[in-house]
């Protein structure tokens, strides 16, 4: 992937922050399997499985301990 | 989502902080499946089962990591 | 809950925080599943699987780095 | 448990240290299953399992880096 | 392994330490099962399972985070 | 084990630290299972199994954490 995609960790809110670590853990899913045909099969594997979900949730949290200390917690 | 949910991680009190982490781990899901009817029907599969309970108990304390280190632990 | 159970993360020795992770991981488990009756039928399930414990085992150590942080490492 | 087990994370030696992140690991199960019977009965469950191995050895990890963060990581 | 595959941690910019991050991972698993041979053979398992697919990008996350805090991350 | 095996987290390059960080993850395996020969049979079951392979590499990157932290990044 020579796009840029990633310029910053910096965002306004903490809602974006916790946007931002999403889209982290969907960039770590597409390097690791960059055909898009192949992640949209696999998608109701784990959006209808409760386990699923929470291992999703669960990258999501681990990115956004990364993002909220960079952007220091947001506490302004 | 449109709406602003999270504008900011600082709370009052730990317990406060700690149900925060819980918002957290649930809106990481809804990112995942944002159908109300699909996540409905799939919460007996993990909140019946030892091991989906261990799991959402996990995500909740990888997020109150987060949240109690923007609030430097409350320590008053 | 409306009741206060975390009013604050300090402690006064390790093993008292150590025990304070339990008691936060337990509690993640009882947001998610707030009937008593169906955690007592769940709990066989974990304490007589190694699998469960060690998951067990896993969250409370999540915790107790919150709790250890909140407390400076009790270094004295 | 009211016998004193934890009295400090200080340890002399980083090796010292891997090993108090050993006792907090099993100490985490021992609080979930205090049954030493159970305990010595699941044993073979996750000792001749790679993947209750692996599960261990991760515990162990997440607890070190507790204990390594309480002793400033023996830097001297 | 004796050549010389991780001089530094630093990077120019976040996507570039993610891609690093995702370096790390592979090597991890890399050092386990250094047969390239049974590496090509396995990939299809986890490539072609939302669960492998999940866990991979919480290595990725795992690695990012230390990635991220080697660099200060990328305040500028 | 009485032998000295962990002196120092201290390594010259983050390339060493790595590898100690494997050194870590295995330390943790052995420790809770000292039998070599259980070990070596039971070594096909992860390093022939995509899930197996994962959850190694994440535990090398959780004491790669610690060890990256121990060397403040190598930031040099």
């Amino acid at each position: 992937m020579t796009d840029t995609w990633l310029p910053t960790l910096i965002t306004a809110t903490p809602q974006e922050g916790f946007e931002l670590a999403i889209a982290l853990s969907r960039r770590g899913v597409k390097y690791t399997q960059p055909d898009m045909e192949t992640l949209q099969e696999l998608r109701p594997e784990y959006a209808n499985s409760a386990d699923g979900l929470t291992a999703a949730s669960q990258v999501i949290a681990i990115n956004f301990q990364t993002v909220s200390a960079a952007n220091k917690y947001w506490r302004g």
